[in-house]
């Protein structure tokens, strides 16, 4: 497989794995088949598409390439029809959950760099990139966005934003970004495992 | 009336209905008279809005042409002091509204098409145009959105906006794009009628 | 002090003042460190980011120079830490936010006349700039925005964008648009003093 269509590959899984998390969602909330997939495309794609208006990216990934749509829109279908056999799941989704998070989390900062955003606002578009999905969907199920309460979620992202922003200023592209990404996912898997929590203000 | 007279005109049936459904709704929550006006505009033409910005169309009609939210203000304050009496109007506001939605779906999928869009995100972003307005009243308002539970309503317009895109596509511009719209119309109607709704997951 | 880095002082002024607002809110809503700093930053810049995006200025000033994020943080961090503190600053806050809505009303509708958006939607613009951190703000904390309800807020913002657009267009800009600013701020004092309040529909 060459490196571009390896990095497709990573990306059609990341938002395999955020329509998944999202459809799940608005399958506790009831909604119908159309409801299910319209969460499990905002909450794959919309991290993305607020990350490509930004930027002036015109029409955003998620509109210009059919496959992303597809994607997220198969997975929420399989969701809805066999989500009682995914609670059994539940801890390879939260694995592939990290991965995606780490994921959207390095294309996102580079697609910010290369645009001419300058680092700050290049690492906080990269964390947005890796959350916004989430927030929308806790937002259209009517909830206070998960990653804003307790998790060590969002910090894991910027964490991975600031490595990129530095690796790419000193002009380690390739592996180093490799490595970015798997500081994300080790800090998400490590804040599960050892239940890390954020705390509410003393 | 010329073809565009015509057009224009539809396109701002289509805002006051829309901007009615809002106002209703936010009489509803008691707001107050400016946040009447304000749930009424998001509704009708947040949709536009949020289609307007994914092809790059700056600034969005609803900025660039004043007619837009001075008729979706002007329908609110009618609503805001007329309410009582529109009761009795419910009928008709459903006819209409699914006027509007087959409207907004044709207008949207053709601003995608023309401005480049691939065929399956102009799909997405026609019925995004068309539905994205009550995706956000209900946010303002606190709701799940109700296109996301039950009603044969997204889907109606996903319909036509593929229909849009496969005449598009053969060159069928023109009447048989009335057809397009007609189709969401009828689908809607009937989905009314005969009380047609999703389910939520098994 | 030059004009320029006067404007830009009660610039950051303004991001701070709508930070505190946010980082409150959160606090109160028992969020985390991060979340309230994600709020806060919300609250500050969410206005300001739909205006840039509206007018197309890609990316968005507060993506574009750090200083705005790093402000909206570091306010936010102070309110998590130190809030108990903040309850006897409220008087305070109030005016300093009735000075950020004035702020930014004058700023957001001269940069939509500037980018040629005509005056109905420049207006509009300028008002969205100045209260849509505030809706972003309480849609993130899952609260009907509290500007549609009451108060005299937006109408305040909506009254000195319409008179920065007349001067715009009189060619009276650099002091007038102070007393623009000066009106906004008057009318939200004086409101807030007599409390006057919007009231639900009869």
């Amino acid at each position: 497989m060459s490196p571009t269509a390896a990095l497709l590959f990573a990306d059609l899984l990341g938002v395999a794995v955020f329509a998944a998390s999202g459809a799940s969602a608005a399958v506790v909330k009831r909604l119908d088949l159309f409801g299910v997939c319209f969460v499990g495309f905002v909450a794959a794609l919309g991290g993305g598409i607020i990350r490509d208006l930004v930027v002036n990216q015109a029409p955003p990934l998620a509109f210009d390439d059919w496959r992303y749509a597809v994607v997220a829109a198969l997975t929420a279908v399989a969701v809805f029809f066999f989500h009682p056999h995914l609670a059994r799941l539940r801890r390879v989704v939260l694995v592939l959950d990290a991965a995606g998070l780490a994921l959207f989390t390095v294309t996102g900062t580079l697609v910010a760099l290369r645009a001419g955003v300058p680092p700050v606002g290049a690492c906080l578009l990269g964390m947005i990139a890796a959350i916004g999905g989430g927030v929308a969907r806790d937002l259209l199920l009517r909830e206070i966005p998960v990653v804003l309460r307790r998790e060590i979620y969002a910090v894991a992202s910027l964490a991975g934003a600031v490595v990129v922003m530095a690796l790419y200023r000193g002009d380690l592209t390739g592996w180093p970004m490799v490595g970015a990404g798997v500081l994300v996912f080790a800090i998400r898997i490590v804040a599960l495992r050892r239940n890390w929590n954020g705390e509410p203000a003393p």
